[in-house]
């Protein structure tokens, strides 16, 4: 637990999304399986609640987020999300397109590795939530499509024209987002838009299998790395290597570092502190 | 129509390139075949000056720039561009490479998705000409090659050092810019530098088809996806959440997006007015 | 040679590397075949000031980075660095990790191109040396691993985090920088890090043809191509194209340029002078 914690209390139970957190893994499953997990105006402030939450806490190491049912996410609820923007104010479509772009940024910032597990559609808002993950685990079923012109929106929703071009290119990032057809798991690992590929059905495990992994490493060295590589898109490299330097410099007075050269030197596994 | 319109006049027709509009598709064509449409001063002026006016017009939804003849584009024409640089003062000489770059900087400006359909050659400025576009289109006859340093020039020609790196990334773009050699179909789709391969001599009527599909479709939304994508390579990660955030806002108040539902609940195709 | 020489001497023998110079073409291998050629403070302190000194001279139009023995270099060594670093001073530490990154910064900011001939192992700092170079040849014995996060370092060492997303994209690089997991060459090729497979044994010979090539061709052409790859990384569209135009216009009153034209003109291959 972080030492820095102040007076707002943690949120005993989530309406809108199903949260458990095991052994420094917290498990986020979104739990509308007949409508395909749509998101609801609640989901979305969950997920922003939640991450700034887990964030604050440390007691988390690592979060798989996942999907119940036939698919990961089919996006905003057209009903409940579509329907309701338009006949909202100014005002209240940038607040909520701001919430949903501060669920993205908070997967990016977040101190622990987040790990998406897809199978079935990943569309729309969901595509984007698997995008903003570390990793992408995804089983031969998942589709991605990042279909907000097939709806009349921008493809540039919750970031992803920012960061689709930097995992994919932009010459399939353009083709991505403007078209918005899906993109099988075949081609998706072609073009690096998944970080692994398991048998069908099998995503939910290896996701759980590799937050385990991180969750029992370097929290501390993970924490960083991910922190460096997403501030790192934004900066230029003589900055970029000051910025490591520092980083470096600070982590060879952790406790994990010289863990690692006594298990090193006793010929042992190292056991990590994560700090 | 733009209702936004000056004193201006649009021009009646071009002298170094053959210009076509139909039904928002406007085809622009390299027309020296004899030549493997090497371009001339006054093709780079009429690329510069066609897409400004077009971007001004609004009628135009999708663009598609095609070689006629054995090639694509052979790039710079040796006898007129070359031969005529070696006598230029240095003022001439900084016009003219300003000039080839204001063409790349309005094919990723202008306010429509461009298709590059490429067959045979797309070298010199005829590679980066379609490596700026936002979609390319090959048919297995096409090969690019950035021979620039094979003339004794530096690879970064008209943008093409930044926009390489963010299409194939930066190994593969320094291979490609410093050696100069020749990318065939097969090693350019693999790499991420083509949007589609076609079979042999199907890359006019593809683009076509994708240009139709374009202008059939949402244009604002696919005129604001490529502003965000084009934008967002130079943007950190907070702000191009913000600007999409701004962006989507403002496109769901826009008739294509209240059609979508309506089309959704009645059950229908859309009908985009591109507005 | 450079005209614009000061007081300083060249050093006349280096004790950490093994420096070979011929016809144009810098040899740098890693000679400590016995500890996987491990890394020591003094050859990170050579390899920064024998990059400074080479890009002073313009004696040298490209180099090749190799290591001796069974493997390219296995990074750090585990106990003269690793364990000197856990009784340093906090400033000391500072320096270290500035060192090493002013590596990273000589090997993208030298004017020649920088060729890293990799069979075996290229672990850790070894791994950031290749990924640093321009082109990256590698054998199929080859394996990177940026193993940081395994000794509870960040993935982030010498510019890593800023330069594998762009090598090879925002997925593959979180994965192999978070993971610190082994990639071999198949793998490598298809994500776009290595430049070329060789076939077994076959890299450090094909890196000299390759650097016998570049010193052979038009060194300017091919530094301002490099200068311009790795600036506009950092800048955005309108300034690069401008940097692009000032670069063109300034290499098309180049001797090279004009040898260029010549040779065309009479059917002859150019001799390049570099100049």
């Amino acid at each position: 637990m972080s030492p820095f914690t102040g007076s707002a209390r943690s949120t005993g139970s989530w309406d809108h999304l199903r949260v458990r957190t095991e052994d420094g893994v917290a498990t986020v499953t979104l739990d509308r399986p007949d409508k395909l997990n749509a998101l609801t105006f609640g989901a979305y402030a969950d997920l922003r609640d939640l991450l700034a939450e887990l964030s604050r806490s440390r007691g988390v190491r690592a979060l798989v987020l996942a999907g119940e049912g036939r698919g990961f996410c089919s996006g905003g609820d057209v009903d409940e999300i579509i329907g309701a923007t338009l006949d909202m104010p100014t005002g209240q479509l940038l607040d909520f397109n701001r919430m949903t772009g501060q669920v993205v940024r908070a997967i990016r910032e977040c101190p622990f590795p987040v790990i998406a597990a897809v199978h079935g559609v990943a569309a729309g808002a969901g595509a984007v939530l698997a995008l903003a993950a570390d990793f992408r685990i995804a089983d031969p079923t998942a589709r991605f499509a990042f279909l907000f012109t097939k709806v009349g929106l921008s493809g540039g929703d919750m970031g992803a024209a920012y960061l689709l071009p930097r995992v994919v290119g932009l010459g399939h990032a353009t083709r991505l987002l403007m078209l918005g057809d899906a993109v099988r798991a075949p081609e998706a690992e072609r073009i690096g838009l998944i970080s692994q590929l398991t048998e069908e059905g099998g995503a939910d495990a290896a996701a759980q299998a590799l937050a385990r992994r991180l969750a029992e490493g370097p929290a501390l060295a993970y924490a960083q790395t991910k922190a460096l590589l997403t501030a790192e898109l934004d900066m230029p490299l003589p900055a970029s290597v000051e910025l490591d330097a520092s980083t470096q410099a600070l982590l060879m007075t952790s406790d994990d570092y010289r863990e690692f050269h006594a298990s090193f030197t006793e010929k042992r596994p190292p056991k990590w502190q994560g700090s």
